[in-house]
């Protein structure tokens, strides 16, 4: 089954962009997703094919007419889920990314400016996800990561690479550091352990790693991790979210 | 003044990608940034130019030798800040997206597969940033996104469009709701006090827009917001974080 993307934006030549080299450019030629970007600016309707206007109150930049942006959806959108890349939006979580990955596909919205106007999230059916705390020029470079982070979990994309679950965030945790040859670099070693052949300690020693770092460096990810062993009665450590 | 972005890399062909288009491309084209992809292979000592290994201790995946990295760093490193796009890393903020945009201009090391031998961070003066708690194919798309972010804040770029400060999370808030022409859209109207004229009302109506929109979509931030305010004597808004 091909996981159809459709990115509606008013910079169709930056897709599939980086997604057409390495492991997704590969998935792309084999037709396990598509592609297709859509340029919002064909949906305008005055002779200077407007996709924005100032904003009402008065304030710096422009904001994407819902008339407009309404028109480019109501002809792409199907069943599938409808996004649009806006730092109002849900933080993306890898528990998202799973859930997306395991669908039909996706419909990304990509605004620019001073972003949308707010009537088309009451008019039409969109979630609203940001890719982080920070500001983007426009939501094209969130629609690549959302979509590099799905491409990657489809079946047969990352095929015997990884199996995905040992990684940061799909545990509730970072991921333990890693190591490999040569053994000996600039005089630092491989930790003993790794080199032992015991797999339980090998394991236990990850395990260890991986709470303490998260502890150190993400003290936010720790309290939830933590959290989420306490409500859960079996005390798995996977968490659900979303 | 150029800002200078080397990217460390095993596909440079993705480099500047979507950054070659837009106000970016524009910036590009002007020389407000530069953009030097260096091929890390290209520092494989070996006659199959191997950058990677299995990783010490057994586990899927391939995992980036420290001795072809650190070379190609020591290559091309200088007085630049050094960074590593890692799920292991210090979650970006727009703090340090200003702080980024203020200096000389940035290196960054992508990884891929399953990262980097850790020895990497500890004989190297290295950054390593995430941009989100999510699992990415590479470094390459976080790359992209901390350059756009960094770009669009370099001087001339955003030009008269936007000031940039009234956005969300440069005040440890959520932007509020922007609305535009057409004044009835599917029945729905924009706001009153938007088409009052009254500039004080407007100013207000929005912070308290911001506030809630913050405190009812991210009570994360919302938080720290309020932390942030105790704090200050002076009851000042703006936080500063890095």
């Amino acid at each position: 089954m091909t996981f159809a993307t459709t990115i509606l934006t008013l910079y169709p030549e930056m897709f599939p962009g980086p997604l057409g080299a390495s492991l997704a450019g590969r998935a792309l030629g084999e037709g396990k997703w598509s592609c297709a970007a859509v340029q919002i600016r064909d949906f305008a309707t005055d002779k200077h094919r407007s996709v924005d206007d100032t904003p009402a109150g008065g304030g710096a930049g422009m904001v994407l007419r819902a008339d407009v942006v309404a028109a480019a959806i109501d002809a792409h959108a199907d069943q599938r889920p409808l996004l649009a890349m806006t730092p109002r939006g849900k933080p993306l979580t890898q528990a998202k990314v799973r859930a997306l990955a395991a669908g039909p596909g996706v419909t990304i919205l990509c605004g620019r400016f001073e972003g949308f106007d707010e009537r088309l999230f009451e008019g039409r059916e969109i979630e609203e996800v940001s890719i982080g705390d920070y500001i983007l020029s426009g939501g094209e470079m969130g629609a690549l990561v959302l979509l590099d982070a799905c491409i990657r979990l489809l079946p047969g994309v990352m095929g015997a690479a990884s199996s995905g679950v040992d990684e940061s965030f799909e545990t509730g945790l970072l991921e333990y550091p890693h190591y490999t040859r040569p053994a000996i670099w600039e005089g630092r070693t491989i930790p003993e352990v790794l080199r032992s052949g015991d797999h339980a300690r090998i394991d236990a020693w990850r395990h260890a790693q991986a709470e303490t770092d998260t502890r150190l460096r993400r003290p936010d990810l720790w309290e939830r991790h933590q959290g989420a062993r306490v409500q859960s009665p079996s005390g798995a450590r996977r968490r659900t979210e979303d």
